[in-house]
């Protein structure tokens, strides 16, 4: 590891870059914009997928698979929806061997599609609700791509539900809003800030859109997973209707919802450091290493045979442990291997230590070292991962709420742009959102629903307009 | 479910599609040779994953992603692979509004792409084995497609596996095709033929190709699984190469392994019946649905809470159970539902039974009924669930070798074409194998392990020169 990261101070994005390929948690691909998911990465989204699916499972959905493929007519039936996607869109023209009568696009999330089947599955309010999750791959077609933030193709889930009343489908949307920010700051460690998104943000097709927004080291924006309420959009576009208790036709309220491996961006830039990943323990593909060490074979000999005693031990108990007793590498560069690819917790297993029947052992974030005696190492490691998960939650909430500030001006607002979340007041005029872009690249994020609503004046040069309340401008990913 | 299964003696690929459509496992989608996955038949899927992943990681392998796209330039490297997928390509030609420079086909199978990103990975033999498993989506745009069997897009697992010598690859192929096999019998209680594919029926690009090979009850073959070793044929397209122990550089050796959702189909067409759906317990996404059962709400209550606490009890002991309370439907209407949905054991909890602290256990391949006092009925329904997984294999083992014959002339063979596997001596060369299909429209299965193989004559028409050993001729899916 001579080959260290870009420090964050010298260039965050740089750093982030460096941490992604040098911890081997993905890698540039010949395809533009796609990146490969390598082992290492592609073992934090399997511990993302098992947590999340358990919670959707546990709110009543499904799993189901739809075709990759989506006829272009389909696109066309919902107008908002195809206006948006249309740029960036991946169009099949020919298969085996032959021009296709209708191109197909590549799905860029999966609303048509999944309408289209909706639309015959529902007939009555008895099938109602209906609620469906898919985990599949996507394409949008980017002109700037990122790993893991922005890439041509990703890996998420989308949430697709129906519902027979207004209320019901908006309940929803709240309900699954609710388990990502509960998955962001219970499971990654990551608080955000849930809220509604303006008109010009939501998704295309959507009549409101939700979002949970956190904040990474460099202050900026991650919009973390985002949760829809279709209305009647598409399933009146699609037909999909059914035999309400009235006996007459309606059509379905709809949900959508999703999150992707632009979680994995998050996570690695919420919490890591100039040494390398710093993955939250409830996440972790790897929680404990076990190290032994030693000068010759033989003295190394005993510290092997505990080591996988203790490894053994500590598996019984749920930990992913490691045991790293690959002799062709001396200790400090496993040390640092170890602390760029974020493993939570280092036990170091010498004979000293033996001898003394205790061992060594190193949490990641904070990097304390602790003698602890044998007989008291696996309550030691579940207390260390239990506080090093709630240190991290602590410390990037404290990071978040610093960097979070009321403003009131538009000169304010201007001059903090690099500071993180500006909660001002904004009229609902996309124009003035559009004036705040272009003069210091901020977004609006969301309306927070933990921020008191109070109406006030839109802060926006030139305007004053009525503001129904605060929302977040900030830089964003 | 006035609306029943055609029956298999009528036509078995109508009770099939019958089967697929009504227990909503599948359905037709708008996209040509596509299916939608209802949530029904992706909950065998992930079971089926679940297990299988279980498998790869006990073997060492690790998942991981790669791009959907793939350079058309890409797949050209390897002449017998671009030849043998030119035919089954869906094409990107346009993206992001614009035409590509190069078009990029969607994924196949993704050996070339994986060997772009191998070759870069991989230095040393200190590199070696690499061990990687991808969950995806692929497409092979097919003329002739049947739900599950044969869809233009299905969701696979592959391997994809490089070593330092022939050896240790030809080590990993069977060891992987013996994974396959032991899933089959030991989970999907599917009995199969571990075997050679010939020449003409490898994998285009690989040196040898294994399968295994199941029989349907309609006793043509099924092939569940096929693991390829690919000698150095794509490492020395994309140049994968390493310093070896000698200090020189030498091209990976690799292996390549799939399995796709076809498995769902082959599980349907071993163990059904014209009833619906028989699934083998432990793959099973209900093992145990309790019916609580009473003419008013007064009769049902108690019989409703006695349901649920057995539910929380089987539950507890790691069994898939569903409690059917829906009071709108009678119970013979439920009955009848879940034996189409192959729930493993019915559970019948009445007035009479419950005032005689019992129920009454169904177990859905034989429907036997049997009274069972309550406090057994936790080990009574594992016990039962393990015999039904027993029976179901035996079964299935019994059907196979019941229709499987040694045949020793043309004749013979021609006219057992539709009684089974059919081991019958073959020379080897493809015209003997065209000549049986245009024939027979029979196909060679492998050249099975499990059978002495003793040299003798080719037994096809005009031939008889010198066959290393019986191949198995079938119709097969």
């Amino acid at each position: 590891m001579a080959d260290k990261l870009t420090p964050r101070e010298k260039g965050f994005s740089e750093w982030f870059v460096d941490l992604v390929l040098k911890a081997k948690l993905a890698d540039y691909s010949d395809v533009k914009g796609c990146m490969v998911i390598r082992p290492n990465g592609y073992a934090l989204w399997e511990n993302i997928q098992r947590v999340m699916d358990g919670m959707f499972k546990e709110t009543g959905h499904r799993n189901a698979y739809f075709p990759l493929l989506i006829p272009e007519s389909f696109l066309k039936k919902e107008a908002e929806h195809v206006e948006g996607f249309a740029p960036q869109l991946a169009v099949v023209t020919h298969a085996g061997g032959k021009q296709l009568e209708e191109p197909y696009v590549i799905r860029p999330t999966s609303e048509t599609i999944i309408n289209s089947m909706f639309a015959r599955w529902i007939h009555s309010y008895r099938d109602l609700p209906l609620l469906i999750n898919q985990w599949c791959n996507v394409m949008r077609w980017e002109m700037r791509t990122r790993l893991f933030l922005r890439t041509t193709e990703f890996l998420w889930q989308e949430g697709h539900t129906c519902h027979e009343t207004e209320e019901q489908a908006e309940e929803e949307t709240r309900r699954m809003l609710d388990v990502y920010r509960r998955f962001a700051e219970e499971y990654m460690a990551m608080p955000v800030m849930a809220g509604q998104k303006s008109e010009s943000e939501k998704f295309a097709g959507a009549l409101r859109t939700y979002s949970i927004e956190a904040m990474m080291q460099d202050k900026k924006a991650l919009q973390a997973g985002t949760s829809h309420n279709l209305g009647q959009n598409f399933a009146k576009a699609f037909n999909t209707a059914f035999q309400g208790r009235d006996g007459k036709q309606h059509h379905v309220w709809q949900t959508s919802w999703g999150s992707s491996t632009r979680l994995i961006g998050g996570l690695v830039m919420t919490h890591s450091d100039d040494a390398g990943l710093v993955c939250p323990p409830r996440l972790a593909p790897v929680q404990v290493v076990i190290i032994p060490i030693g000068k010759t074979d033989e003295e190394r000999a005993p510290a092997v045979q505990k080591a996988h005693a203790l490894a053994k031990d500590l598996r019984a108990r749920g930990h992913a442990v490691v045991v790293d007793d690959d002799d062709s590498k001396s200790p400090g560069f496993k040390y640092n291997e170890w602390e760029l690819t974020g493993a939570c917790v280092r036990v170091e297993l010498g004979p000293k230590d033996l001898a003394k029947d205790q061992c060594v052992m190193v949490r990641r974030d904070d990097r304390k070292k602790e003698f602890i005696p044998l007989p008291q190492a696996l309550d030691r490691a579940k207390a260390m991962l239990d506080q090093m998960q709630a240190d991290l939650f602590a410390k990037a909430k404290k990071f978040r709420d610093d960097h979070t500030f009321e403003v009131n001006s538009y000169q304010e607002l201007t001059a903090k742009r690099d500071d993180g979340f500006l909660l001002a007041h904004w009229c609902g005029d996309p124009r003035c959102e559009t004036k705040v872009k272009e003069d210091t690249n901020m977004t609006t994020r969301n309306r927070p629903f933990d921020v008191k609503q109070e109406p006030g004046k839109c802060v926006v040069e030139g305007c004053g307009k009525d503001s129904p309340g605060r929302i977040i401008f900030s830089l964003a990913y």
